[in-house]
Formats: structure tokens, sequence, C-alpha cells
């Protein structure tokens, strides 16, 4: 397993101090979809073509919400807190800026205990998903730790009640941790044990053309960019209507201001205009990757996959 | 895992009688597309638009020499035999046959042995590479034990020097025996420890809508269908000059005979005057797929992956 630059995840037993409030935290997280149409977003303007902007922000209280009811149901019957321990590895700004951010989240509900960096994880604290028995599960339709950004994108897509079934699906990025979850997890069957989303999906990369990417990006009914590279996604790019979901990650120098500023791979404001539905960055896929790390924490610690 | 109507493969320690020959196996078995243009198959017939058909059975045969040195190079260095036994579950015809057709390959080199049902297998003995650990490391792109239908497509696009490299690929099934270990292996970086295809695959099943297979297979350079549906590739589906790889194995009544025959999931007489290169079935990912699978056992006798 390649460990430069990425941040790993090791629990140590607790996470959130709360109260009792009765045995409903299975079901809570394992329901992806019931918050409904609560997360459909906001209009930007009065346009009639404009996409919904969905705020990854937004969700991901309400995920953090059902995580703490998730923790205090658990506590209440008498188990041990869950922790997260972080194991940063290399010295890549973005993955300093994840953790900062997961330090964040975890420290709403607890203390959070930084760790030297380790060798190998046990598959079942492996919170991130990165574990070849975790990878192994996901390709196989078990249930398994998912990693977050996959399952931020899962879950953005599900409780936003953007339809898969049947539907095209370009993925442009294959990375190990991104992409290729995210293709997994659209293309499988939805009655397998760990349901998939049924799509025809496109696996898009560095090597796919220019042209030939817009060519499939043009058929799809949802685009899901996590290939780090700004405005890669351009409105003439877009399918009138369909879903586009950022997972891009991207700091560039902004001449009006001088200053850096965190972008996606989307062209947001071109897009915004023809999309049905679209996640900002920042804003969008990153605080529901954060949610889904601690939802992955609270799985873990309640041994619900191993 | 599904046991069920399936093959499995215990290694005991043995394949191939044989003499010495030095110590090329390694070698000789790490280099699919050594063999290059040897495998470009014969023209069907004297029109010019008609496609190469690839004969499996022969691109089988010299993989299965190759075998044969890299055994004897094996045991000249004093280590014992490979042996391959087998579990057989369940009761599907499919299954019978593919057995018996893997005992004859076997038995032109040494005797097979066969084997009640186990419930699980150690990855390393795993030859058919259903093992949660193979399906993890080929999905990390790491070397592992590959499916033996996957393995045949592979070698059979490399062998012939069908081109991947930013291509669009359709595959047609997501069976995590076939479609799925197909498809990782065309998508993924061809610099990784397993080196990938670095095409741009579609991956389409039992719920992409006719209409949009279509669109996606017009679009393909290279079509590999593993769905079980006769003729599901017709002509009018095939880009003129694609590349068409036929894993379907169907037996359907011939009005004709009144027989039983074995059939894939091309248009084969339709498709051929179309596709640059073709498979037929029987003759194509078959034979391949059992040579694949004593690759593999060799591969495992001689700790190469594990």
């Amino acid at each position: 397993m390649t460990v430069s630059a990425r941040a790993f995840w090791l629990l140590r037993g607790r996470l959130g101090r709360v109260s009792a409030l009765g045995r409903s935290a299975v079901s809570l997280l394992a329901a992806p979809g019931t918050a409904g149409r609560a997360f459909r977003g906001f209009r930007s303007s009065g346009l009639r073509h404009d996409a919904i902007i969905i705020s990854g922000t937004e969700m991901a209280k309400q995920i953090q919400k059902e995580i703490q009811g998730g923790v205090e149901s658990w506590i209440s019957l008498g188990n041990g807190r869950p922790h997260l321990s972080i194991i940063l590895v290399g010295d890549n700004p973005a993955s300093h800026t994840y953790v900062r951010k997961k330090i964040k989240a975890a420290a709403a509900v607890d203390h959070v205990d930084e760790r030297t960096v380790c060798n190998g994880i046990a598959p079942e604290k492996d919170v991130d998903g990165f574990h070849i028995i975790n990878i192994g599960r996901l390709c196989l339709d078990q249930h398994s730790l998912i990693p977050a950004t996959a399952s931020a994108v899962w879950e953005i897509i599900k409780r936003t009640g953007i339809e898969t079934f049947g539907k095209n699906v370009v993925v442009a990025g294959r990375s190990k941790n991104a992409g290729m979850p995210i293709a997994m997890l659209l293309h499988t069957d939805g009655e397998h044990e760990r349901p998939g989303g049924d799509a025809t999906v496109t696996i898009a990369h560095r090597y796919t053309p220019k042209e030939q990417l817009k060519i499939h990006t043009l058929l799809a009914d949802v685009i899901v960019v996590a290939a780090g590279i700004p405005k890669l996604i351009t409105s003439d790019m877009v399918k009138e209507g369909a879903a586009v979901i950022d997972v891009g990650i991207n700091y560039v120098h902004d001449p009006m201001t001088g200053k850096t500023k965190l972008v996606g791979d989307v062209d947001f404001e071109a897009v915004k205009k023809k999309a049905s539905f679209i996640t900002p960055v920042p804003g969008g896929v990153g605080p529901m990757t954060v949610a889904m790390l601690l939802k992955n924490t609270l799985l873990a610690a309640k041994k619900i996959i191993y």
C-alpha cells in the first residue's frame, strides 16, 4: 500500500461525549437516503435553468447529528467511546488540510489523538477503507469500510435523490481512494449485500483523449469528477439536466486577489447553468468526506462490519 | 464467497512431467505479448472487411508450451511438481464442461486429483483468483492470481496486438469473475505494479438499456462481452474495425439440426464482417481460460505472487 502524503486513521476507542438516546444508532447509520428531500439544497438564483446547489456542508451537519445519536446510544449500552487517531504520512499540504478538517469535525464530539506513522492497520480499524481486505470486500459487493470520499459521493447522490439505476455515469479519475471505489459503488448490483447504483459507468482518466471525454460526458446523466484538474469539466461537456459531483481539490492562484483559492475540477459558474444538481467546492464533497470518515469510525467501533 | 455451481482449484504440488530446460520459466510466463504477431489468426474469407478470427485454441497451445517449459525449468531446479486439484460445487453443466476441459488440458502434462468441497482456499493457492485477497490486490493494481477468464481476455488482446491505450472499451457484463476484473485490467495504469490497459472503460450490464448499450458499443474500439446472452452484440452495434472479444458460453437449441450447440454473446457471422478482430465461440476465450488457469497454477507453485 502506498502511504506517502496520505492520512491514515486508527481507532482507539472513543468518539463523542454524549448521553443516552436509545438503540437507534444502527438503523440511523444504515439508512442512507432517509433524510430524503431535506438535502436538495437551494437554487442559486432566480434563473430557471440553474442547478440546485447541493450543500455538502449542510448534509454533513445532518450526518454528524446522526452519528452523534449513534454514539449516544452506543455508549448508553455500556460500550466504550469511539476514538479516532491520525497518522499523517508525508508532507502534502492537501493532506494537512484534510487532517485539520477531520480534527475539527471530530473535536465537535470528542478529543482526537494524533499518532506517529505506522506500517499497517488492522482492516477492522481501517476507517479510511484503504486496506486490501476492505478494497476486496468493496469490489465483491460485500459490507466493508468504504473509502470516505467514495462514500461521500454515494451519500450525496442518494440523499439528494439523484437516479442512477440504468443511467449513464462518467467517473473522471481512477484513483484507488476516489475514482475506482466510486465507479465500483455506482455500477454494481442494487440487490447485492452492499447495494450498488446499477448505473452504466464509464471510467475516464488522464489518458482519455479530451474529445473522447466530452463525448462520454455528453451522454452522462451523472458526472463525478475526481481528477485534480481545475475546469476539466466545462459547460459544453455537460448534458442539460445532468447532475455534477465535484470531488476535485485544487489550490489555484487568483489573479484578481493575488491570493490562493480552493477550486474543484468543474467550471462551476458556467456548469451550474446547465446541470440539474451540482456540488460546490468548497462546501460540497469535502465536508461530506469528513462526515463519512466519522461514520466509518462509529461503524468500526461498533464492529458492525467485522 | 459464492460457491454454488462453480469449480474451485486447489494446488497440491505437481503439474507436468518434464525434463530440464534451464531457468527461463519466469521470463517466459511474465512476458505476455512476446508471441506477438504469431497469434494474429487467419482471415476467414477473401472478403476485404472480414475480421481476423483469433484462434484461442492455437494461442492456448502456445501458452501451454510456455507453461510446460516453465514447469521443466522449475523441476530442474529441484522443486516439486505443480499439482492441480479440483473441487466442483453444485451441478451446473457449464461448470462440468469447464472442469472436463481443465482436466483434459492438465492431463496433457500430469495427473489431476479431484477433491471434495471445501469452504476456504488459501489465497496463495487460489488459482481461480476468487479469494478476497486476490481480488483486493487486483483492484489495487498489485500482482495477484488473476481470475483466468479476465487473464485470458487480457492475453488475447495483448498477444494479438490490439491497442487499448487511450481507446474506448465496452465491457458488457459485471460478474466478479469476468466482467469486473476485465474492466479493472483494461482501465488501470500501464505503469503500475501490475500493468493495466489505460483504456477508457464503460461497464454495461443487465440494467443498461439496449439503446444505450448500442450508443456505447458504437463508440468502442474494443468490445468485450461477458453477459451470457446469445446475439447480444449484433453488427449494427459494432464500429467498423473494432475488436470483439466474446466471453459468452451459451448452449442453445439448433432448429436446423435439432441438437444443442455452443454459442457466444456475439452474432459472429454478421459481426465478423465489420470487426477487425473477433474471437469465435467455441475456440476463442474458452481454451485460453484453461491455459491461464494452468499458468496461475505454475505461478502459485513457484510462489511468484505470494
